[in-house]
């Protein structure tokens, strides 16, 4: 912790930044609809304990508008489809708006021939992909959900940025136990884990990043002079070609399959980074699937044996220094579970930023209690 | 390289080998089809450079039949279905057969609605997953294919071995450019690296696995001591979660969707290796896709982006001591390329193997060319 930026928390109620969040969508132009849809992504981030995604990203949303690159009052439609597939235009809408709509014709298409399978141009980005996924798990399907972004990874053996983060998240139901959650960005380490260790100034561990030159940094700052995240692995002895693998993946089934951006073209987050030349589709890309249980097997028969698995993976002999295994989807459950009766947690940076945007566009901000977190 | 075990291999002209594993097929029962679908599903791993998955298993497959685990004269058939998913009941055959028979239902669904996704119960090992997401590929499809396998991999914090090495592809058709071919094991390091090491008497690189106490290990034979591979990532700090999510994935789709057996009551390969108890399956388990290109986007535009992605990647500037970037699927296909041409090289340990099976079996077993490779 530094003087330069405080970093004691205070915390919110949910009820209290959803309601201000729903506001602020609103003063932008979105319907009533829309902007609860987008308020109710955006936070599941801090729900989940993904800070980095959730509220505080509200003012980039609000600059992307104002950029004239995010619609508010967008015609998002199914421009081709099969009876199992459907590409969608998201006519450059919020990604918090444009990916529960086409999660939705994922499910619906699921219900109708077992499956469905959607891959989304010409959108922004769209909060966190385990939101979407955990849709479909609602509908007793498995949920599917993945998105590009712009590049701030470098391939294996590769000085350039050419991926982003490309985060891809499976949720799988269970029966008694909670949903099983795989919700992973394709890099060794979040950008988000970056900033935490910025803040902190310290160094990060090996793997997780170059420099400008393509040599190993453990500078968290890397980044902003040339340097680039690192694919799941680190490097080709760990297996990095198979995070750029992943990665790749990502990027050309919600992009090259659906007419968006990919590779080094993906439109970037923030507002003020100019737009990348010679893009070769529309906006951003998604790329999401549903899957009906019982288009497979019966699903109390199925959650029976999620159930039985989940039991064994956490009844395991943890290592020396390890309370026990987790469940993919444990830490980010018990964390909502936290937060849902704590509060959600802000750095006073980002209570700042949305002091600013509320007074802004006139609506009133919520006073959280003062506690720290 | 040790006096104890010489390394000095042997070429075969690929369809000596063919002919040859087709006639062991047929020795054990299989039907002539059957026992040329195995065998050129086998020696596809041999041609692309995965030596471990490929004749060297011959043996392997063919002790799986004498002890009464492999069918070679299955009734495999669709227990199940619904326009766009189906599950395959492989009555015990062998994987090479199975595998096959799923993906081409797969196929055929794509055909009709656009996308076809299969789970396979009661199934044995398959080869590699390249070869059958590359089927998708030849009918114009994005194809995915991956398949647990018996315990040997830790979770995150565990000790004990609950995941195989569960190996996910996807590979994805261009216009020019060869195609895009992502097959990887979601582990750091696939076991049959750890085999060279260990014929070669060298130290593992961190991450690849840890000892039968949970410990970090560089000993290349620590899984035979009780120890794991470990998830790619290697450690928590590295990403390890996510490797452990990925393998979770393919074990769910694979096993827990199809009613095969999952995490550690995958039956093993090695048949001497007693059966796991209270299994709560059939089998070993496998899940495929198939979708079609235009079911999305006209195919002729799809390929012409695929290959602005490939070349694009490829083109990227080097890192220092790197030649190029690869794509995935590239050395691969050099080295099918160099194998079909110059032949495929057998350790002399192999070459016994096969020429004890042939006189068991009598069928006569090809002399290569004595060329060293």
């Amino acid at each position: 912790m530094t003087g330069s930026h405080p970093t004691t928390e205070t915390l919110f109620p949910y009820e209290q930044l959803l309601s201000f969040t729903i506001a602020i969508f609103r003063k932008i132009g979105c319907s009533e609809k829309d902007a609860r849809t987008a308020a109710v992504a955006l936070l599941s981030a801090d729900l989940r304990g993904v800070d980095s995604h959730g509220v505080a990203r509200l003012v980039g949303y609000i600059r992307l508008q104002e950029a004239g690159r995010a619609n508010t009052k967008p015609d998002i439609r199914v421009i081709h489809e099969t009876p199992s597939t459907a590409v969608v235009d998201g006519d450059s809408g919020l990604g918090l708006v444009v990916a529960p709509f086409a999660m939705q014709v994922a499910i619906e298409k699921a219900r109708n021939v077992g499956t469905g399978w959607v891959s989304v141009q010409n959108s922004n980005h769209f909060g966190i992909a385990g939101y979407h996924a955990l849709r479909a798990v609602e509908e007793d399907m498995i949920g599917i959900a993945m998105t590009n972004a712009s590049a701030l990874v470098a391939p294996t053996f590769s000085i350039e940025r050419l991926l982003g983060t490309n985060p891809i998240c499976v949720a799988v139901p269970a029966g008694e136990e909670p949903p099983f959650v795989a919700d992973l960005a394709t890099t060794t380490a979040a950008n988000g884990k970056l900033e935490i260790l910025q803040r902190k100034g310290e160094a990060a561990p090996s793997g997780w990043i170059q420099d400008k030159d393509g040599h190993p940094s453990i500078d968290p700052h890397a980044l902003k002079t040339g340097g680039a995240l690192l694919p799941l692995g680190g490097d080709r002895d760990h297996g990095s070609h198979k995070g750029y693998a992943l990665g790749a993946v990502v990027d050309i089934l919600s992009a090259v399959l659906s007419g968006a951006n990919y590779g080094p073209w993906v439109p970037p987050f923030p507002a003020y980074i100019p737009m990348p030349t010679g893009m070769p589709g529309k906006g951003i890309g998604h790329f999401f699937g549903a899957m009906r249980i019982d288009a497979f097997r019966p699903s109390a028969e199925f959650k029976q044996h999620m159930d039985n698995w989940i039991r064994r993976f956490r009844s395991a002999t943890p290592a020396p220094g390890h309370e026990k295994v987790l469940i993919p989807g444990d830490p980010e459950r018990e964390m909502e579970k936290v937060r849902l009766r704590e509060g959600i947690p802000l750095l006073p940076v980002v209570v700042e930023d949305l002091k600013n945007l509320a007074a802004k566009l006139e609506v009133s901000f919520p006073i959280g209690p003062s506690a720290p977190f």
